[in-house]
């Protein structure tokens, strides 16, 4: 059976996260609810990236089993013009049997976004952590230097997970225009809270807190209490999921 | 008496415009509110563009007699404290006594933005107009072309106003980065509505509804009727007031 594939971008500003959750709005929920008036059934999701609550998303992907008749240029519109531009369909296609958007992703890319200005950015608020002062980066990619490759990452995990905590993490990147600094990272996967943490990691690095050597013994510690803080979520947005080669 | 100037940044999307309005929520009003609390009075508040319901600021100009141990940083941080990120003071300083953030302005300058990509961006719906599908620039250069210089803009503006409608256009700069067409337009002073009235006239002169060659005979109507739709509010941001011979 084919599957529809979903490109999603999202402000989570206003959302509990991803996963639906009784009581709560979620955008799984909410995209769920539209999907329902739309297609006259309620499609099991599956989703590449679980974004926490106040998480953003620009290049989210979803799949799920296609029917007959389902039409992606009309599930599109029908779904943005519920939704839009809190929740926004940016493209549905028709992918062959055996597609699947959290299964046969190969990778993940986030940004990471930190306004370093003394006030505040009406204007980009809702997606970029303010916090005013400085940060040495030249050891914030030392320490990024550290993180990239084959490791176990239980240190920035918030809980020990089914498939374990060993993940690559192919780019660990920090950039900086002005006061804007932004981390771009790209692993096969990332374990719950792990983006967040690496980032308040490495801001802890930058702050001159946590020294960029010491980054090795942290992740050999295997140990939540050895890592930085959790950066909050609202800097943080899903970029973008490869699949096939393209990594 | 020396003066206090504020550079504000606001988010409109939550206020009915600037101007104070019995039980509805203006920026003068939250600012006239988060003033009092600081220096214990309302200071009478001069401001530079009193921008509409929606419409965004990043370079707002307002000016207040100082009052003996008025502290401008103090004002910054505490004002900043009660009403950032939504409302952010961005600079406050000691003028000397004569300056008047309307009075002695030399130049408005506004820009709105239009977003022609097929769907809404969530990161940037909030401040720019997603029209989806084509605009002919050179078109739309044309007809700016045509309403820069001293005019008598009465088919540009809302109504008649106390001090006449004759204003000196100096700049009006149609340009596109990818789906994102910008117009800035800057002048000694903008009637009301002018701004959105001149883009939605620029609009449907890029959409093939007006000839660039028949702007001359809509300003020379002096009639509101003759010219293209007002543009939405939401797109529109005031972006910096000019002092002094700075044009």
């Amino acid at each position: 059976m084919a599957v529809v594939k979903l490109v999603l971008a999202y402000d989570g500003t206003g959302f509990r996260g991803w996963a639906r959750q009784p009581g709560r709005r979620t955008v799984q929920g909410v995209l769920e609810e539209a999907l329902g008036r739309v297609l006259r059934r309620v499609p099991p999701l599956s989703v590449a990236g679980r974004t926490d609550a106040g998480v953003h998303a620009r290049g989210q992907v979803v799949s799920f089993p296609a029917a007959d008749g389902d039409d992606p240029d009309r599930i599109l519109r029908a779904v943005n013009g519920m939704l839009s531009p809190e929740v926004v369909v940016r493209a549905a296609t028709t992918m062959p049997v055996g597609f699947d958007a959290r299964r046969s992703a190969s990778a993940r890319e986030y940004r990471y976004r930190i306004d370093l200005g003394p006030v505040p950015d009406p204007f980009t608020a809702r997606f970029v952590w303010h916090r005013p002062g400085r940060l040495a980066l030249g050891p914030m990619r030392g320490a990024a230097g550290h993180l990239i490759g084959t490791h176990d990452f239980a240190s920035f995990c918030r809980a020990p997970e089914a498939g374990g905590t060993v993940r690559e993490l192919r780019e660990v990147a920090v950039s900086r225009s002005g006061d804007r600094v932004e981390v771009a990272s790209r692993a096969d996967a990332f374990c719950h809270q792990m983006v967040r943490s690496l980032v308040g990691t490495l801001v802890a690095v930058g702050e001159g807190r946590i020294e960029p050597d010491a980054i090795p013994g942290i992740l050999a510690a295997r140990d939540r209490a050895a890592a930085g803080p959790v950066a909050p979520p609202h800097g943080l947005t899903l970029e973008r999921v490869a699949y096939g080669r393209r990594r």
